[in-house]
């Protein structure tokens, strides 16, 4: 229904990815309360060293399922590079737990230790647009995520990420860390040429700092959560004009940030008194 | 009952501390579902720059109340500095977000760039002690621990961490990040000269590879958790001699490393069939 993606016909050169997705659970042993031995799921985790041109940037602990997409989004996110096109070639080798990223001029990224050391700024450049959000569909939303989370309730131990337009969900990616899950989604958005500005991102992990600056860098200006906030992630999300809403779970949310931009065309009928619950 | 710790009457000259924890929640307004105005409470978070000698290590995001331990913590379990002798002074400046770390000799961290490359490293020259743990003294701690999440039931999204002696809670420290919480108890038993190998460490967090090396790191036998593990937790923790207790919550609990140490001294009459809850 929703032309949701400009579709990569676009100018640039799309780099050559490998595609060395891992599966996401592994069955392991554990013996119960009852002494009785248990055969269960477990999520995956791995360590990933992005090298850009034989460089070393970072390593990054994954559950391994998208490492392309994790280390396109991670540069992007991280601004260390600006321009997909500049990317000629991604390859993911899990026996050196290597992702190697191939630029076009072969000169890898400038002034890395500068960028590095910056990556706690604030993207005070990014200016969101004020999008109305009606909660009818934050509730059609919420019913939608219920049907995605399956490495979740296989394994636990995971927070999932989904990029939206209004209750519509166009990728969702579960990971170890919100974080990597959301670079993901980046790595995913660059790589189609899909803007951020007519999008939400949903996640079940909390909204911190981190992933308050990493939403504003992707240009999407609603963040919400099934968890809660911190002060720094409500302070740096007024700044930048990104409307946050936090402990979005059935049929209650609470909006945080950009208030006014919710439509109340769904209120609940039975007022609950029941104080918010944690999580 | 217990005699705890060897208390600070070492022979090493205890470092100066400032003492500048912060409260851990502020005052905020959010409107509900049903466009009402609420006050609510969201945990802290501040950037802390740990710096030794004058030369910058990293930036912690943190809940803030106990900077000083969390400074102490991280260059223990990062293995930055081995000798709390070495330490004269740490000084938390919240206005310029530091924590100036100074050693006696002056000279700051040698090989520092080594150092932080390496922290991925697996601690496999950390010889556990293998410990019996008894199902009682399990239950009795995961009765006492619900007393003491006080910022989680206020403002949510923290992790706390407690270092426990069988059932009893020595320390418990609530943050952010879960690792945060474990750095600083490491650094609250390095001041006060308590060694890990008598201790457990209890987390809300899940069981991910940082973990289970940083709580190696510190001597400690036996980690349990209200959450999941990952793949990469479970495999350290078999390599270290690490007992490891997931989902651990009511009379629930798995049991995925160490298996043969634990006791079964009370197990529960009803035999539950349902299925694992995830967290």
């Amino acid at each position: 229904m929703n032309n949701h993606a400009t579709t990569g016909t676009s100018s640039y050169h799309r780099p050559k990815l490998s595609n060395e997705g891992l599966p996401p659970t592994h069955s392991v042993d554990a013996v119960d309360e009852y002494g009785l031995s248990r055969k269960l799921r477990v999520a995956g985790e791995f360590p990933l060293t992005i090298k850009v041109d034989g460089a070393e940037i970072v390593t990054l602990m994954s559950l391994g399922t998208f490492p392309e997409k994790l280390t396109l989004g991670y540069l992007r996110n991280q601004r260390l590079i600006s321009e997909i096109g500049e990317i000629a070639e991604v390859r993911v080798d899990w026996q050196r737990e290597v992702a190697c990223v191939r630029t076009t001029h072969g000169h890898g990224i400038d002034d890395l230790e500068k960028k590095t050391a910056s990556s706690f700024d604030t993207p005070y450049e990014v200016l969101l647009p004020q999008v109305k959000i009606k909660q009818s569909q934050v509730y059609s939303l919420l019913e939608n995520i219920a049907g995605y989370n399956q490495i979740y309730r296989e394994a636990g131990a995971v927070h999932g990420c989904a990029l939206c337009k209004g209750q519509e969900i166009l990728y969702f990616i579960e990971d170890i860390g919100r974080h990597n899950a959301t670079d993901a989604i980046a790595g995913e958005m660059w790589l189609e040429g899909v803007k951020g500005d007519d999008k939400w991102l949903y996640t079940t992990g909390r909204l911190t700092s981190e992933i308050v600056m990493k939403v504003a860098s992707m240009g999407i200006p609603v963040l919400l959560s099934r968890s809660g906030i911190t002060s720094m992630g409500l302070e740096l999300a007024e700044h930048l004009g990104l409307t946050l809403i936090a402990r979005a779970k059935g049929h209650h949310f609470l909006v945080y940030s950009g208030k006014d931009n919710l439509i109340y065309d769904e209120i609940p009928k039975r007022r609950r008194e029941t104080a918010t619950t944690k999580s």
